[in-house]
């Protein structure tokens, strides 16, 4: 079992004086980061926080985060970053699930966190309220890379989230995979625009630690403010999805981007073409990745010179991860379109206290990530479709199965299929398609009633833009829904 | 436990054309040094190599060198490079004592490699003579991090080289730390002028593969040649001892190193101030390394920043390494004296063939290194001393033992005492006191006769310099030998 030092301790020891964190309300140094840290795992383990226990946070993007993502595992204890975006009925089932035994929230979030009522909560303001000083001793321990020290709520098709447990060790490799993938320089700075409770923004604070190199934190995306943190803060790493880049892009014109601005790391879905052209033109360098919280952020890239020759293409698997594309029976031949499934030592072990969804995920160490794709000649994954019927919405995962477990709980619902139809800005939106009960009519208020039904149990995004009343769903000689029939018919009927 | 992809196949698939190897004689892309090293394998595979089994190999530095590295693991084979500067009797001991079933040599060996007579000898040059080409393909295998790599043989204080062993993991978490301190980029190239069967050559091939980043190999250390390889080359990264650094020096005069040269990694003791003066005043940047074979090379480093203002020190060390410094019973206090301890994924997990060695080294999975030292209060490395008595000879470590060893095997030679004197070119040379056997006349005759008996049983740079007959050496009042006296009544006796 490896165990390596504590690595923001680490840090501040060979580099204390250089910047750590960077937001609009300050510096923090890797000394005064790591005391923090301490600061608040002794405020955590004050509260009642032991060993192993599971530790869920619902905040906004703040340094205060970007410290306790280090401080709970000096506690031993496991974190649980919560979607600020779900619903209060959405929050205390995965608080249920995780078994977190106390909830750190912000001042945003601390009626809700009250509201969801069954644990401690403690206000992560106030826990973390000192500024630290740089002087001052903070405990050092080490990590083991096996320990569990992050749970991260995903989607599945079945209806209910499952809590991908992520080890210290996933991180640490997906922190290096990347580093030799896109290069390490001395002068990096990586801007964290992406919430800190997804693995893409949670990713970039432990890259943080793990490289030694600033990482400037927004509160939310802003491009103006983005593209000012690359113009005046240095920045020459930025992880966006397609819609934000859509925007700073919008937004610049045709000033380029600083030369020491090196890389916009691109996650949620293949990029469209005109957004990759648009790159090429202004000398904007795209690296497009397919990864998910499994893979504890990228799995596969694929680098700017390859952009439009390989479009709509994920890249290669990082270094250190094997991709295999298997069939029923077999691995398939380039071409051939199967299930994408990875294996290496940034790969998550399973799903928390849930057996079932683990063991069907992960089979001789390989993870069957449920997407469908195929290799090329070269070697270049090609994602046909995204986990069965996922629908992504500005970067956010939706799984129709989730938002129709919903919709079904509703008295003049019968059936009901949720397919994603595209949008200008948000690449894909859901839509939902509703027969109703007898006894109810299918008419504008029941419209309403349905849609404000579902914002009270899901998050906003998740909510179906419009319902479309019809008669019957296409479905299969054998009853099952015919997704893409339905997502066709959909579409024309929005045009 | 974690298996990678083969790394050398992975870069050969993410960028066939990328330039691997540059040597005087010629350069390789991934592509072809991957397909060179699967032929590698298959000649080593039709000439019996097995899994499991070791293969030596005795050689210049080669481009086929580095492409045996490579393949060794490819068939599974354990790979043990021999020290060409050993004796054949040295030699022979090593072959025996790890096993060997196979010796690859060089042409330039080919005489001292079937003198040795005992096992099957294989030509480099014939097994690696086609020039691959990139399209052919090259059997990709996984690595298994914890499976058995390298054997490189250490002197030790017995008297005897013990082997120590380093897995695939050693040498990529080696890897992975030097790129977390040094940082990794883009344009990066490392001059390979050490000898490839020290840990500080062969971790060059083996970052060059894990990195995807390409190597300048020379056969030996030329000054004129490695500068034309900065300045020419495009080299990034250079590893030298304090003799090559102070010879380029000398030859460039006041010209300064092209800006593209960010570091001359400098290994094998503390650098003398005025070299560091130098290289501070013409802006060359010398990180200072602290390291063993037992490490798989660097274990702390000395930014350049620091160089003057720690002047003697080796650092902090690297991030996934912790390091303690041991007094008998327990850990010593800032600026007081103790064994230096490491432990760390990079850690050898023993010696071959000699479970007493290695549970002397390893305790609790921390590996004492024989050497002393201390940690300021800001936590930087100072190595008072070498593993006791070492002498270190133009980078190489000579251990007094095995010199004695052999000196006490001639029969005028009734007591010795092996100790290190100033050189200003080597650093350190040996140099011999003998008390001679009654019936032997200590004359000129009988110290060339001394001396020729060396030089048939150990390498030339082993061999005392000179050897002093002495009425008798100091010792303690239990007898054992007072070196530090011994060393300054030679030191006296030279001037």
């Amino acid at each position: 079992m490896i165990r390596l030092p504590d690595w923001l301790a680490r840090r501040a020891a060979l580099h204390p004086e250089r910047p750590a964190l960077i937001a609009p309300g300050g510096r923090w140094s890797f000394a005064e980061l790591h005391v923090w840290a301490s600061r608040i795992a002794t405020g955590l383990g004050a509260g009642g926080l032991r060993p192993g226990d599971r530790v869920a946070i619902l905040a906004h993007n703040h340094p205060a985060y970007a410290a306790a993502i280090h401080a709970a595992p000096r506690c031993g204890a496991v974190l649980v970053p919560l979607n600020t975006r779900l619903a209060p009925a959405e929050l205390a089932w995965q608080l249920a699930d995780s078994g977190a035994t106390m909830l750190l929230h912000d001042d945003a979030h601390a009626q809700v966190a009250t509201g969801l009522g069954a644990i401690p909560c403690l206000s992560l303001t106030s826990v973390a309220a000192q500024r630290p000083a740089a002087s001052e001793p903070g405990a050092a321990a080490s990590l083991a890379l096996d320990a569990p020290h992050t749970i991260i709520y995903t989607s599945g098709t079945t209806g209910r989230p499952k809590g991908a447990l992520l080890t210290a060790g996933n991180h640490w490799w997906s922190a290096t995979a990347s580093a030799l993938n896109l290069g390490l320089h001395t002068d990096d700075r990586w801007l964290a625009v992406l919430p800190l409770f997804h693995v893409g923004g949670l990713a970039i604070v432990l890259r943080g630690a793990i490289y030694g190199m600033p990482v400037v934190l927004h509160e939310r995306f802003d491009p103006a403010a983005a593209l000012a943190a690359i113009d005046d803060e240095g920045v020459t790493i930025a992880s966006v999805v397609t819609v934000m880049l859509q925007r700073m892009l919008e937004l610049r014109g045709d000033r380029p981007l600083p030369p020491h601005f090196r890389c916009a790391l691109l996650g949620g879905g293949p990029a469209p073409r005109p957004l990759l052209e648009t790159c090429a033109a202004r000398g904007v360098p795209v690296v497009q990745t397919y990864g998910m919280t499994e893979t504890a952020s990228q799995a596969a890239t694929l680098a700017p010179a390859d952009a439009l020759r390989k479009l709509g293409s994920a890249g290669q698997p990082l270094l250190p991860l094997e991709l295999r594309i298997v069939t029923a029976d077999r691995d398939a031949a380039p071409g051939e379109v199967g299930e994408i499934c990875v294996r290496g030592p940034m790969v998550t072990p399973g799903y928390h206290n849930n057996p079932v969804a683990s063991a069907a995920a992960l089979v001789d160490g390989w993870f069957h990530t449920g997407d469908l794709g195929y290799l090329d000649a070269e070697g270049f994954l090609y994602v046909v479709e995204r986990r069965s019927d996922l629908i992504i919405s500005g970067g956010e995962n939706i799984y129709p199965a989730e938002v129709e477990a919903v919709l079904l709980a509703h008295p003049a619902v019968s059936e009901v299929g949720v397919v994603g139809v595209p949008d200008a800005r948000w690449g894909q939106v859901p839509v939902a398609a509703v027969v109703v009960a007898a006894g109810h009519a299918p008419d504008g208020a029941l419209a309403a009633e349905v849609l404000a039904f579902c914002r009270a149990r899901l998050a906003a995004y998740k909510c179906p833009r419009s319902v479309h009343f019809c008669a019957a769903l296409p479905r299969t000689a054998s009853g099952k829904l015919r997704r893409a029939a339905l997502r066709a018919q959909l579409i024309s009927s929005d045009e």
